[in-house]
């Protein structure tokens, strides 16, 4: 089956999700991030390798945190940036995505970072732009509805090598709310890729979907039996939504029962790292103590996300 | 009488109408643009000739995609752009236009990118620039009310020249709204100025100025009559407030009377081309199977949108 | 006592407040500034003095005018320049300002550029950077509450010098609502540091703070008395807000008591200068025959206003 994401050459032309994505493309992703690292610590924080290139953000959804790392890493590259916030704007106007998406392209835009409350919106528009015969223009999803954030699992997968080498010998617990959680499926995906032997779920049943165990992943309700002997434990953020929905009874509930608490965290492995996509909500789903602790990788995440993007965006625009 | 948008010499000192506009200068601008079609292929798009100028989009009006076009065209030029929206700041705070330009021209802006629902704003600030002596800021308007969207006229007349070459012998073919359309009143001037022998006016009556015909142009509420044998036609968008404002029935009866299907297109010559400023309505003023279809020529207007503001602003920057 | 502001070496760290700095540094400001004037003037208004650097506007208060002197100042510098309005963006997630600071600072920020609406959050900002070993990021109030606005400070200084030369022999008027002004604020500590001899605060009894006479300033209630023989006359912008507490009667009642008249202005030395932090409410604080007038310097304030921006962020850039 064709991989929407390849080009013939079997290159990288987007990244929407990163399942399917073969190993090779995984590590060179990372390898280069690896490269893009030091560009961030230098006086001059910047390289050419897109300069004259046009990158627009198109954020449908709003995200300031998510579109700042992709401009920083956008403008480190050299390329020149648009904003697009387009709820406010076309939208509004009644246009429809496909005509939006026409429009940029023919401004000549060579990369589209797509975010989008909509599950698929960055395949639909990537599908959209080879069958009306542009390629030259790349797109990165940053984000669809519950279904991907790829960037978002490539970046804990750098964390994940660079403080712990070899995948092939670890144990990963995932908590919180599964369910609706675009990062864990995307963690999900790439930590299987990468060939980490042992990956565990934990959450109340109401947020783990059925599918879990069909990827191959170890179910835990209970958090003190599903932390015992990990080497890396990804918090998840509580949505606030979830609970009005109904779906869980209230914040102090819930951090009774899965809060990361510094006598959780002992159960794991003495070095195990701790890791959260952010924002972080204190006292419900992470104790400070642990969010603030030595274990913590909360903050160098953010820092590998930055040399990440760079990555996949400066592989892209060379492909 | 002096034309307030040509300095001294008779170089373009801002772009504010194209009523009254020396051919030459339309000529000029049309060159330079073919100029800059082919630096948005390039690997690297970007010419160095606004490096370091200051541009301020100040949008009173809220239009993305407008200002977006802008933008681009002036990031590719090498400018520092400066986005303003401007409802939401200091119009806030009670400041007038002028002391907001003021201001503006006082922090050394080199451009005045400007949109406005008010009908001659940017001639008000161009005045203005002139009495205060502030010749070093140009000001380019970018939609005013119902006035003029000159920008938006020249990259209509440059599509025109790209596919037809010569005015001289064209007849074309204004449908829709041309009452509150800045679009239709800037063609029409671009188009008599350039020597198109005739130019028509479709839609309803409550719809077409009575001005028209004194600028030489031919009414038709029939469209069928109205495009037999034309070359080009240029459909305008329809807004939906003219609906609810009871200068129209509905979108449904629109289309059946006005709407530009495949039939009706055949009765144009078989070469003619198919142009829509955007965002269009598909099914209120235009079919799908037009808007899409072999003659239309709506998304190189897009493209050919970037090089024509790349002209004006490059011009301007010169002079 | 240690001065926040200032590195080990005594340069420059963070620009928070005028209090306390020593006069040599508020010269070294206003030094490097005088080189930037010329910048702005040139053809090509850049220099490459924060090529590569990420500068950050982080405005927690919504304010277009003096973001935009950030943004163009950081852009003559040659840096890259990153917008965030977080009011509307991990604020309503519910992260706290320090974990945004924690995330911005990770992505490798070099400086954060802050406007807040209470007073002091600079300091904290400055103070945890300091915590967290995050040497490397510089902190610009851009504004914080009713505390400080330090470059507005400077380049009212800068001004002050570039009319009149000398400190020394001065008699310096601040006009309006003195308890509310960061501005007046800011004035003050610099206006002493650089030693004017006679500081003078003119209002109504209600906005007059009860501090000024400890900090050496003349109080006078009556505005005739208090331009008697002035060099210079600094307003103060009227808060609309203020009427409405019931501090003050009404906009022209203030005016009939305190606006600035040609006949008060009379009252002045000959050559005094007019200055106004802007916007102006125009026949309120001012009457526009003196706004317009030959003594206002209002708008050089805001050229001034680029440089002296440029040299905060250029030496905090340095050190």
């Amino acid at each position: 089956m064709h991989n929407p994401q390849l080009n013939k050459n079997g290159e990288l032309q987007h990244l929407l999700t990163i399942e399917g994505l073969p190993k090779p493309i995984l590590n060179h992703i990372l390898d280069t991030a690896s490269s893009f690292v030091g560009v961030s610590d230098r006086e001059v924080k910047k390289v050419p390798l897109m300069r004259g290139k046009s990158v627009f953000n198109l954020f449908f959804e709003n995200s300031t945190r998510t579109r700042t790392t992709f401009e920083i890493a956008a403008k480190r590259l050299s390329a020149d940036v648009i904003n697009l916030n387009i709820s406010a704007s076309s939208a509004s106007k009644g246009e429809s995505l496909l005509d939006t998406i026409d429009n940029l392209a023919a401004m000549q835009a060579d990369m589209f970072v797509v975010r989008h409350s909509q599950s698929g919106a960055p395949h639909l528009i990537a599908a959209h732009l080879s069958r009306i015969n542009q390629h030259h223009v790349h797109v990165v999803n940053a984000g669809d509805g519950r279904h991907a954030h790829p960037t978002q699992g490539l970046l804990d997968m750098y964390t994940i090598r660079h403080y712990k080498k070899d995948f092939s010998q670890l144990t990963v617990a995932i908590v919180g709310d599964i369910l609706h959680s675009r990062v864990a499926r995307s963690d999900i995906h790439a930590l299987t890729t990468l060939g980490v032997p042992e990956i565990r779920a934990i959450g109340p049943l109401t947020l783990l979907p059925g599918s879990l165990e069909q990827m191959g992943v170890r179910i835990f309700t209970d958090i003190n039996e599903g932390l015992k002997g990990v080497d890396v434990i990804i918090m998840l953020r509580l949505q606030n939504e979830r609970m009005n929905g109904g779906l869980l009874p209230s914040a102090q509930e819930y951090f009774k029962s899965y809060g990361l608490t510094p006598e959780r965290l002992a159960l794991a492995k003495p070095d195990a790292i701790v890791m959260h996509p952010g924002p972080m909500n204190r006292g419900v789903e992470i104790d400070s103590a642990v969010a603030d602790g030595t274990q913590a990788v909360i903050l160098p995440q953010v820092t590998f996300g930055i040399a990440v993007r760079m990555a996949v965006m400066g592989i892209l625009a060379g492909n």
